[in-house]
């Protein structure tokens, strides 16, 4: 990129290693960037610097926060005896946008996958069994703890995995349903997801 | 966004005000960040504010550079009586990256567009005038402006008025083919490029 100088290509060169950020996006967001006015720029350097620095585990449920918990956590409104596990802070937004659920998470950061080395060591799983050790005999038995991962392998892996550690505690375990997304043609679904839904069908 | 701690919902919002980023994208993008090291989110913000800060037109071509002049004309290779007129960086980009183009460039930074409200008083032009008017006599019989504005209707435009602007100086002024792209299959090319393709036809 030696047309570009030198400023120019390390800009393009830093946005370009962000995932998905292609050579040709990089340049159109680079050239948006200087076009911007100065404080606008250094107020997105200052987000990108202060969240990173600033950012870490909630004390509780392992979500990423810049206090010591986090926003649901610190939330005394919150059924905090449902926690429902999901693999990183994403899944955790997108069931907060269905706005119906009232009780916490306990975010994973991953899924075990043998095939890409990340074994239950690697996710926070020991954190979530400490988190319900510390429960009350009441409060274990009101306890649900909803496993909310993804449904492709490595989700289904974690689940299972989950399930055989929570199980000897006596504490409620369920899994999210899995079936034809609402919207969905029964012509495009594959088989595996109609098996799913024929296996989990509910009374009208 | 309440889910998100403060300086997430910062960053996000920050990066979703740019072009092309959405909310989903400006999340993983935020994710990522929060996940890589320190340093190179510094790096990042760093490359950020300094081209911002750094950046300005190039005195002779005005194209974005952190210097005085841009690194192609502070080349005395390139021959500087040939100067191509493209509506932006990127554009120059592309054409340097044909790898054969030996002269010069001046970035007209936008084409003239009226229903925008963009004027040739809002776009490098006058700056062109100057710098061609800046040439000896000799210099001005050996000149040639290469007008590479884009083929739409803000191209054209554009390329209309600058041959209108320089014919009088008698400088040699041409434009860059229209026709058929390469590769192109003629069924699928609309009437007008075909029409161009067609005038525009050379002796095999």
């Amino acid at each position: 990129m030696d047309y570009y100088s030198k400023q120019i290509s390390n800009l393009i060169g830093a946005l370009s290693s962000l995932p998905g950020i292609g050579s040709k996006t990089a340049q159109r967001l680079a050239f948006h960037v200087l076009s911007m006015p100065s404080d606008k720029v250094h107020d997105l350097a200052d987000a990108l610097t202060c969240a990173r620095d600033n950012v870490r585990y909630c004390s509780q449920c392992m979500t990423l926060t810049d206090g010591d918990t986090c926003p649901i956590c610190a939330d005394d409104r919150r059924n905090h005896n449902q926690i429902m596990v999901v693999e990183n802070p994403r899944d955790l937004a997108a069931y907060e946008k269905t706005g119906r659920y009232k009780g916490v998470y306990h975010v994973l950061h991953g899924a075990v996958s043998p095939l890409n080395g990340v074994g239950p060591g690697d996710i926070k799983l020991k954190e979530l069994m400490t988190r319900l050790s510390r429960l009350s005999e009441k409060e274990s038995a009101d306890a649900e703890v909803i496993v909310a991962t993804s449904s492709d392998l490595e989700g289904e892996t974690t689940a299972m995995y989950i399930s055989k550690l929570i199980k000897p505690t006596g504490i409620k375990i369920t899994r999210i349903a899995s079936g034809v997304p609402v919207g969905g043609d029964i012509e495009y679904i594959d088989e595996v997801t109609l098996l799913r839904a024929l296996e989990g069908r509910t009374e009208l």
